[in-house]
């Protein structure tokens, strides 16, 4: 059985709960520990590890009317040592099962059998007769730094109905030093010239909806770049960090959206896992507060897309 | 207590020692699978995991007196989930046991929280009565491609003894593609620019030797870029992959050195870890080949900076 596009899964899921929200998973311990009411000992990594398990699967739940997915941070699970990779592992399971797609952000780049190691962790089966138990996610983020030749492993995987986001314009203030280099000979922004080769790698997977399984990681805090690689790279799609709690609104990621609404994932973490902190929702319970913001927050991007509409 | 830079850590072992060997730990499962007679479950992780801890604590043992330190390549720990972990912590203590550095070559890059979060787990402590346990190494490789300002977060650990070792011009055939990319204005390529941002971010922690805690990774694969880069930064440590399998040798890496010798430490993973496999090596014993190799990758090296000096 062939397996459907990556694309084409994500195409289709937006579509049909008409959102475009992804739910990033930042289990950042000490904003969760004010939530937690179970004995909570500073250090004790594995009883921690459960705890961050537990609010991922149940904000997930919560707002999984208004998302397409989820992102796991990894980072804040590698940070609890092997049994935050536990946790990991059944936050993704519990999240696929909830008919979510799930894209571990892990920003990994390597070269060789290195960067194939780490490809088959984090896209390989769950259970398979073949090779070692695996995260499974649906799809990866990538850093290219090192060179497209290195995301020739995963080639496998895209075949296979896999995804990866690779990082072509980042979110923070620093990003232009090197992606933000103006280039001698092509006069391109280093990375325009990024875009272009991923752009070239990933044609060998669009799917049906016209976009590749190549994506790419493209910051809403910054809405020129944005602009200007969708006005050039009309089969990727883009993964959009920024949204929220780094600053970025509804009307700055319109632009990363073709003429139907598709093409983009906008991401928000902070701002959802934690909308009970912000006073707008004073006397909302956690998880109320959280999905309450997820909906808002798919409602304000449709919106602004239709108002950018010519 | 003031901690002792990391540089000079680093430098004082490549003296005492008179080695600038680095042992990578790069456990390939399959090439394992001939050493070792326990039972051998295709897809059992937790075994295998045990099997791999057990692999790369021998061979660093039996490798100890000829390298300054190893490189756990993370991959191949994270392939194995959890239990990969676990081994991967294991394997770290053991080797500081040893008196062995320990950098951990996970390469992660990424901003903000994030990225301390990563920093965290693997320069923190193993034991803190304020912090969750963590891996604890001495050093680690990190990916600046987001920007200098993601390196910020790891002041703290370069002020506390630990160093870092940016990619600055990777091992791969295909780094040129971003790397070597001409700049317009500077005509510089990437590559040193990105040098002369990181070696400017490792003024502050340059220590007794001259050097800084913050290292560039320069593969021996391009000779030239290396002698191009330890010609304009005199104060950064180069860590050299590429040695061996990957196909450089003594002469190649030669120009990665000062006059004193300092300045750079040369990685080899398969040729020494999987030496038995070498034709050279017939008739030895895989722990034998093993020492033998790196002695011979030790005093190849040495011979190799004195018939290079002026």
């Amino acid at each position: 059985m062939a397996s459907v596009n990556f694309a084409d899964k994500l195409s289709r899921k937006i579509k049909s709960k008409d959102s475009r929200v992804v739910l990033g998973l930042d289990p950042h311990v000490a904003l969760i520990a004010e939530l937690d009411d179970r004995l909570w000992k500073e250090n004790n990594r594995e009883l921690v590890a459960e705890v961050v398990r537990d609010f991922c699967i149940k904000v997930a739940e919560a707002c999984s009317s208004s998302i397409v997915g989820v992102k796991p941070q990894v980072a804040f699970f590698e940070r609890l040592g092997p049994p935050g990779w536990y946790a990991l592992e059944q936050v993704v399971e519990a999240c696929q099962k909830l008919d979510l797609l799930v894209i571990s952000d892990c920003k990994r780049g390597d070269i060789g059998s290195t960067a194939s190691a780490y490809a088959a962790y984090h896209l390989g089966a769950r259970a398979s007769s073949t090779d070692f138990p695996s995260l499974n996610a649906d799809a990866v983020t990538a850093n290219p730094f090192l060179g497209i030749d290195t995301l020739s492993i995963y080639d496998s995987y895209l075949s296979d109905g896999k995804g990866i986001f690779a990082l072509v314009k980042t979110s923070n203030p620093g990003s232009g030093l090197l992606q933000n280099q103006i280039l001698s000979g092509s006069n391109a922004m280093l990375y325009e010239h990024l875009g272009a080769e991923l752009s070239e790698f990933g044609r060998k997977f669009i799917g049906e909806c016209g976009y590749s399984a190549v994506g790419f990681v493209v910051g809403a805090t910054h809405p020129n770049e944005a602009r200007n690689l969708r006005r050039q790279f009309k089969s990727s799609i883009f993964l959009v960090p920024g949204y929220g709690a780094q600053g970025a609104g509804a009307s700055d990621v319109a632009a990363c959206f073709d003429e139907n609404g598709l093409g983009a994932i906008v991401n928000a973490s902070r701002s959802i896992l934690f909308a009970h902190r912000n006073e707008r929702y004073a006397g909302h319970k956690w998880l109320d507060a959280s999905s309450n913001e997820a909906e808002t927050m798919r409602r304000d991007i449709n919106r602004a897309i239709e108002n950018a509409a010519p």
